[in-house]
């Protein structure tokens, strides 16, 4: 029986069988030493006689299985335990120079990267990424589970858009026209409505966006949650902060090792402020800042805001609320407050990571909004439907997966949170 | 604070407050009754006075708001309590005719409630089987979480098909023609020989097969896992009937109202029995079937399989083992027995709910077999890669969520366990 790198500890002088790939191959003469990786870690291997003989042919990145009697010591460098190989098998060998630098000594080109991602994911970064990933995903999951939704999975091929129709990615399907999701908001809404009330989907969605910058993907994973009977857009503040607290609790207790390799000190803020768009010019000026009125936030203004609220209120994150009605999907519920909406973003670090609100349920308002935007309600009649049997008050909210993890690991580029990219040139690998 | 209809009882005596939909109500001169609904179950409102008079005007389904004094009296037939409502609310009216009978004394034809599927999941039987699938899903990761596999998010949009080029849906993705990805065979292969070693992932594949029959989606959710340093195809197996196992008892645990209100009496079968694909002729003419050599199995194949192997086995489940490797797609690991494979399939009451196998791991072969196939390894170079490198045996295998949670329930069709289902036909709802 196989066992990994991290459980070694528990063999001291046991025969053990293990399975990984090549690190470093090391000929100090009649000895030779492997570092080998497996999807535990690092582990010294230490090789003579036969087994020195096909250690010193491995190319780096091969595949090897081996066995051999466990060695606890404290002195050993690399997690204080080596095995004394006895047998050493290549399981699949590895062409003798590798695409990209596994090692990390020099840099490689990031698209050259990406190109090559399978070994470039062998890196250990990588591997921290995604198991942060992991736990951003399953706490997400957790906490909404415990509160009552019910996970759904929401068609990703509609024959209408949700966001406005310049971003659709097309899809012949069959004889007819039909697009790709570009969000589950309209599936998610329904699903409230038809009893579900509360609903989650983590699922990918599609935006044939033209940007191209370290912060846009035109594939990317959205963590969506929706609620029924709701009183106002605070609840849903309140639920999504609930989430996100426990999405940071969750990365703090499983992944220690990951948030110490990208040195990220990770802090859950006491209480996110939430701050009404309408303050916001009276804030910039207070910072020196222009700002013009009714207008969308650049990506300064987000970054300023981060930092406004990082020194004011102790909290990396930040809620900005009731953007104006112009600005939002029109599926968003209008404010009191004339020109405003209930609809709102949670920026962190400088980027946008949320996006939600308190959604229309009335009718006649939804099909007001939809005509003032430009679309013909005719369009959308199997959506509209949900709101003439009983659609209660509700609201929802998305965070961007790749976004939310690149920000918390302050990586540069959200790709590199991402397995496989889909960008305005990218589709392979 | 809302709380639910099944949290009543804890507050005998004392004022709460409520929410949901109006399924029926009854008027019986100074008080009316309601039956409403939330997403916890099924409540009795007792109104008087001016609730009464508002409860009058009420048309089923629409939503509503009430507080009230709990009563919890076992004689109470509706769960043993009630609420004396002291104050009701019209949240959202509902049109007075419904387009599904959601109460189900007539039956509604199938097409027509999937072209209102959003009133027709309000009814008891869909919310149950979406809270069984929850349950499916959730036993997946958590035992795939806990045999230490990683999940992933692969791309949906991909340059070329896996399967071979007839079933995808083809995606204009900006001047480049792409495809919708049928399954993440290639990627989950591709991130085990990144390291990962141990990768699951759910989301949507799709399938431009152009089948209408009640057990084939174009659109479906694929359950998969891929696993690294595998002997062969029975560790597969293996791992398969372990996550099949543990998802079983899940939903014994936590569905038991939703079994029973479909009258299942779920069994988890002690073993599942491997039948070998050679073996098949003679299983076929022992029970008088005829099976003509090295063909695929048709549905009325798999229905008798299944019986025999429950009559055999006491297995509803049942693997069939080494399909011949002319049958299955080029990435399946040959067997040393000429013409066969290590590619299987899982057979659950009369239908395949897992597809799976050992794969190739020497680029070689699989270049071998693509050529084979009528693919040209060019095209494949972004999958090719991988496997000069290191890659390890592995193999994996795939359910489908719908499939699965309709034979469990023994459901007629596959739609039935599907949100919105896309087909042949429909995009809409």
């Amino acid at each position: 029986m196989r066992i990994l790198s991290n459980q070694v500890k528990k063999y001291n002088g046991k025969k053990v069988a293990l399975a990984g790939w090549v690190q470093t191959v090391r000929d100090v003469g009649s000895l030779v030493f492997i570092i080998m990786r497996d999807r535990a870690g690092l582990l010294q291997l230490i090789c003579k006689g036969e087994a020195a003989e096909t250690a010193r042919k491995l190319s780096l990145e091969s595949s090897i299985e081996v066995t051999g009697i466990a060695k606890v010591d404290e002195k050993i460098k690399l997690g204080g335990v080596e095995i004394q190989v006895e047998t050493l098998v290549l399981v699949a060998g590895s062409l003798p120079k590798l695409p990209v630098d596994i090692a990390g000594k020099t840099e490689t080109n990031f698209e050259h990267r990406f190109d090559h991602r399978v070994i470039d994911l062998r890196r250990e970064e990588p591997q921290a990424i995604f198991a942060v990933q992991s736990t951003l995903c399953n706490a997400f999951r957790e906490i909404l589970n415990k509160d009552g939704f019910t996970e759904i999975h929401t068609p990703k091929i509609i024959a209408t858009g949700t966001e406005g129709g310049t971003s659709l990615f097309p899809v012949k399907y069959f004889e007819k026209q039909a697009y790709l999701a570009q969000s589950p908001q309209f599936y998610k809404q329904m699903l409230v409505g038809s009893g579900f009330e509360r609903v989650f989907e983590i699922a990918p969605v599609f935006r044939a966006e033209e940007h191209n910058t370290p912060w846009h993907l035109n594939e990317y994973v959205s963590l969506d949650f929706e609620m029924g009977f709701v009183r106002d857009e605070l609840q849903v503040i309140k639920q999504s902060e609930k989430v996100l607290k426990y999405m940071l609790k969750k990365v703090i207790e499983k992944n220690e090792k990951q948030l110490k390799l990208f040195n990220i000190n990770l802090k859950i803020p006491k209480k996110i402020p939430v701050l009404k768009y309408w303050d916001l010019p009276k804030i910039f000026e207070s910072i020196g800042k222009e700002f013009a009125p009714m207008s969308d936030l650049s990506r300064d203004h987000e970054a300023t805001l981060c930092t406004y609220a990082s020194e004011k209120f102790d909290s990396e994150f930040v809620f900005v609320n009731n953007y104006p009605i112009e600005l939002r999907p029109a599926y968003t519920q209008p404010h009191t407050k004339k020109k405003y909406s209930r609809g709102f973003d949670l920026l962190f670090s400088g980027v946008e990571i949320v996006s939600g609100g308190q959604r229309v349920h009335d009718p006649a308002v939804l099909e007001k909004q939809l005509t003032a935007k430009g679309f013909n309600p005719a369009d959308f009649e199997f959506y509209l439907e949900t709101f003439r049997y009983g659609m209660p008050p509700h609201g929802g909210q998305a965070f961007g997966l790749e976004r939310l993890t690149a920000r918390l690991l302050k990586l540069n580029n959200v790709r590199e949170a991402t397995f496989f990219p889909r960008d305005r040139n990218r589709v392979t690998p």
